[in-house]
């Protein structure tokens, strides 16, 4: 059969299109092997065409010259690996209107402007895929959409960002506070310089935005997000926690509620020691699906990373390349934001268990003054601790967990608990999150 | 958009049958709102057209004449869920000729005539689909030649018969022997009447076959694979195994081994207790693979039952619909089988680790015999570990964890071992697969 013939342009020359790049040059025999399709890297773009890279690119291949992309009428797709919104924007919108699918790792950039771009590659009858955007090498995107297209997704529960997992990890197991865990991650390359959009939740964020999008069917704006980060978490809670069975998550969650809305949402998580997602360590990424015929998937693996990602991005390349791509996103439709919006949950109406723990003076009529608090707010108690011993201020810590409650309810709550006289600092709540157990 | 009108057929109405017809019925309109594909199920073939169904069908749909399937022009997809390598084969070869892409479930019948009937597809310009024939509802197929396409896959490790996982994960938490777990699976729905084929790693052979030949890029023929069953597993053996820190499944490997050649083998397997997929429960599957770029991915789910099959089904339908299947299957060579053979280990030469357990009758001089035996044989020793207390015949158990040694060196080593007259009954030997640690 002959080989059709594919030509790839990269624009972005970090870490993963240095990655992609590799991959195209150095298996471009194996690639032609398996698929019959002749994919070959012929432009690489980046401001910066002087600092020596991991890979080795053909003379002349690497240019500063974005137009000597675009008006390359041989090249059939452009990998935009340069990140951000808005440089990154622009970059797609052209290589749309030159005529070339779009492949992309970047997850903000979709996930603020997905709808807006999808709706250029349609009027140009182009595609993006973005396999990489989402859980690195761990083919979720194409799960999703094509797997598991049978099934109405009841429920989605991600470990989607490495640095964070691996922060919780160490806290959890070395029994560290934050600040120094954070550190540690930044030393040994698991966080950035300036780690604010991982440990705030936003990139979970975008990616839940992006997952949830073919998951429910509709168009997700960032605002329909809950988005609550790590920064917050004490070393004492993830010890009462745990000490209470559960351990500590950030999970980006889209889940069909007992009300009929879909929530949206990525906030520490307390979950079961023994529930799958449990065991998922260090900054590795996982995802578990609740699908209406198959029942509990769960995906696992490298979230991020030079080679995982440029795995997930030369996936797509060579989907887009066979046409499947193509097909698939002219086909599959999703609700129209405006229509979507209703089907979110409001977070206030969020019903949820939740752990609770308040510093409390060590004197009588603490627990009958929090009880009388979390009763007048409707909130029953599963199980509370009061330790013994004295943390600062003579003061004891006592750890509630609830009973399936309504959001706002706990929230005032947590108010009146931080007004006692009774109550030294703030009252602290996580949601616990009991994802459901699918066995035999 | 016009959407496009795509009939399809079934034929054999059975469990999956019935699960297949479900979804396209009942969940018509969320295809075709998801997909903008008019998915229209319009006959269903099976010799039983009187027995009641979980599924109500309109009037006329059902018949017992395959003919009237062929004949029709108008279908476009025929799904093949008979079963069987006969009947079955007949009836796919018919749909091809007839000018119908096939979607299928049926792993014995890929495995023992997958690479003919591939070869007619080719030939009438149509494709088969299989995604359910493996793993049940698991992705497993699209992720090994789509998401995972640009990986040299290094290792896959499969626990893809859920009946003997069920049947091993009893025999552990309860202390039973086989033959009372397997009964007890039986009662239970999680083994057939006849369980021969589960319990004897066939099936698991069938489905290794299958993804071996996407992972590896080659046809396998079931003679290419080495296949051992459970049913010689012992309740000692198991909790000589746990004590040593290890849980045993039955895993379909495929592998490159360190000499190049790639080992292809379901086998009962010693893993390591806090290895990913030794959390594996009950009737439950994984998949765990070793990509050249993405590292480790796992994949966990239902491997089979109506519903959980049935998804993988009906996503291929909708793929086979779009056109993205026949694309795929067009373009995704594999190297023949007699090219692909030199590749494959043969089992004399697989280098393992094993566990060994001999009954030892208790009197001196019993540890210099069996020691010495292992040394003739040029087998190391990791760990030994015998027990006090009295087996049958005033025997003690002896268990030995060896470090990794030549296969047929041990085949050998077991005959010199149950020859010796300290040795009571038949010695046994279990593979310990040492699946490799991805972690940060």
């Amino acid at each position: 059969m002959a080989e059709k013939s594919v030509k790839v342009g990269i624009i972005g020359f970090g870490t993963v299109g240095a990655g992609a790049a590799k991959i195209l040059i150095e298996d471009a025999q194996q690639i032609t092997a398996k698929t019959n399709l002749d994919i070959e890297l012929v432009k690489v773009v980046d401001i910066d065409t002087k600092s020596p890279r991991p890979v080795k690119l053909a003379d002349g291949m690497l240019t500063d010259d974005l137009d000597s992309l675009l008006n390359d009428n041989s090249i059939d797709i452009a990998v935009e690996l340069i990140g951000g919104t808005t440089i990154a924007k622009d970059v797609v919108l052209k290589c749309l209107a030159a005529g070339k699918d779009v492949v992309t790792a970047n997850k903000a950039l979709l996930a603020e402007h997905g709808c807006e771009l999808y709706k250029v590659a349609h009027e140009n009858n182009r595609c993006i895929a973005f396999e990489a955007s989402c859980a690195g090498g761990i083919p979720i995107v194409s799960a999703l959409r094509t797997g598991l297209a049978a099934n109405q997704v009841d429920a989605m529960y991600g470990i989607l960002n490495g640095t964070c997992n691996y922060i919780l990890t160490n806290m959890i197991a070395k029994g560290e506070e934050f600040e120094v865990a954070l550190k540690d991650a930044q030393n040994k390359g698991f966080a950035e310089a300036d780690p604010t959009l991982d440990i705030n939740g936003g990139d979970s964020a975008h990616k839940l935005a992006i997952l949830g999008s073919i998951a429910f069917g509709c168009e997700i704006s960032l605002d329909d997000v809950h988005v609550e980060g790590i920064e917050g978490i004490s070393k004492d809670d993830l010890r009462f926690g745990s000490e209470m069975g559960y351990t500590l998550k950030l999970l980006a969650i889209g889940k069909r509620e007992d009300d009929g809305k879909i929530s949206l949402r990525v906030h520490p998580s307390f979950i079961a020691k023994d529930s799958p997602l449990a065991s998922v360590s260090g900054s590795f990424n996982a995802v578990c699906v609740q699908g209406s015929a198959v029942g509990q998937v769960m995906f696992y693996g490298r979230g991020a990373g030079m080679m995982p990602t440029a795995s997930a991005v030369v996936a797509d390349i060579i989907e887009v390349a066979l046409g499947n791509s193509g097909r698939t996103f002219q086909a599959l439709t999703m609700k129209g934001h405006d229509q979507a919006q209703a089907m979110f949950e409001k977070i206030d109406n969020l019903v949820s268990r939740f752990y609770i723990s308040i510093m409390c003076k060590d004197q009588p009529g603490v627990i009958a003054q929090w009880s009388k608090v979390l009763a007048n707010h409707e909130i029953s108690i599963s199980g509370a601790l009061q330790h013994e011993g004295r943390g600062p201020d003579n003061s004891v810590p006592v750890v509630i967990a609830t009973h399936p409650t309504v959001e706002k309810n706990v929230a005032a709550a947590l108010i009146d608990l931080a007004a006692l006289d009774t109550t030294s600092g703030k009252p602290v709540s996580i949601r616990i999150v009991d994802i459901p157990e699918d066995t035999d």
